[in-house]
């Protein structure tokens, strides 16, 4: 089973990556299988490291920025979220989002490099919970199906990005509390702005 | 901002009614806001017993049989999930789902019955946490998703409802656990005979 998840990196010189993936875990979140792709900034932190923090969140905006590359902490102020806030992991050298609903420090257990993408065996070495995760909210989801558009750009015609963005916009408009309705607004202007590069 | 969740109320003779249902809620949950049709089982006990149980749940297959009106307690070998367990809630006269993550034992202060579809406010008496909320998962999504879609096929074009619902399944087969994929067959078998009745 797939969880989007927000992993959390240290870079060589030690500033913080943060970026969204999609593990395939166990049911008790004790082992995961992460497949970055090789020329990601995360796979080159994880070679090297062989540790970082998963996250399990429903700050949807933490997503969407760290889905088109916005640095969620050199721009602290661009919300009012406090997902920008860090604490130090105690079983690894790395950090935990204090934002988020609970926390996977992990070590990497196994690298594969021969496929298409990187394959990385995890193990769960300490977890916590720091509050609830809000529940079903379909304009959250709304946000992550869009966040992953905007990491898509490049693969999918331009008219079909614009059919799913017009249905993802109506839900976020029906279901949204400010928190998506930002995120959403953050992706749409991205994603415009990409669609005029081409 | 609206939350995808199960309610249960007492019918008349005491058995138990279990709907889905999309509150606007307050930030905190001590109150919110429910919009039942005026010929739904759901507003026909809030309007006797003026109160309920409200969960937030991850289990997408208790939304999908309780959205087709499947009787989730009259069935309960259909799957393997305990979400037909209950315990008498404590606050009201009402019953609480215990493989729910969190629930809102309420009352209903007041209704209006003058627009389309009833409003009732609503006031949590009594909140609990049962198990965590397992975090994002598209396959779940989609489910809630086409759990709603199959309450609306008297409005939509059938044309577009099996556009939604092959884009719904390809989400599903990619993200999806044991649960999401039971829930989507279900919800799949249900959109195909309705269509055919049309």
């Amino acid at each position: 089973m797939i969880l989007e998840s927000i992993v959390t990196t240290l870079n060589s010189d030690r500033s913080l990556n943060v970026s969204p993936m999609g593990p395939s875990v166990s049911q008790d979140l004790k082992t995961f299988v992460l497949r970055p792709f090789d020329t990601s900034t995360t796979f080159a932190n994880l070679k090297r490291d062989r540790a970082g923090v998963m996250h399990v969140t429903d700050d949807v905006l933490l997503f969407a920025r760290a889905a088109i590359g916005d640095d969620v902490f050199t721009v602290p102020g661009a919300c009012s979220c406090d997902h920008s806030s860090v604490q130090d992991a105690q079983k690894i050298d790395g950090k935990v989002l204090t934002g988020a609903c609970r926390y996977y420090e992990f070590e990497v257990d196994y690298i594969d490099q021969t496929g298409p993408r990187m394959t990385l065996n995890c193990r769960t070495l300490k977890s916590g919970r720091l509050r609830d995760f809000w529940g079903f909210n379909r304009a959250k989801h709304a946000v992550i199906e869009a966040a992953i558009l905007a990491t898509r750009l490049d693969f999918l015609p331009s008219q079909e990005i614009a059919a799913l963005m017009k249905r993802l916009q109506t839900i976020v408009d029906k279901t949204a509390g400010e928190q998506e309705t930002q995120a959403m607004m953050l992706l749409a202007k991205f994603i415009q702005s990409h669609a005029r590069e081409q």
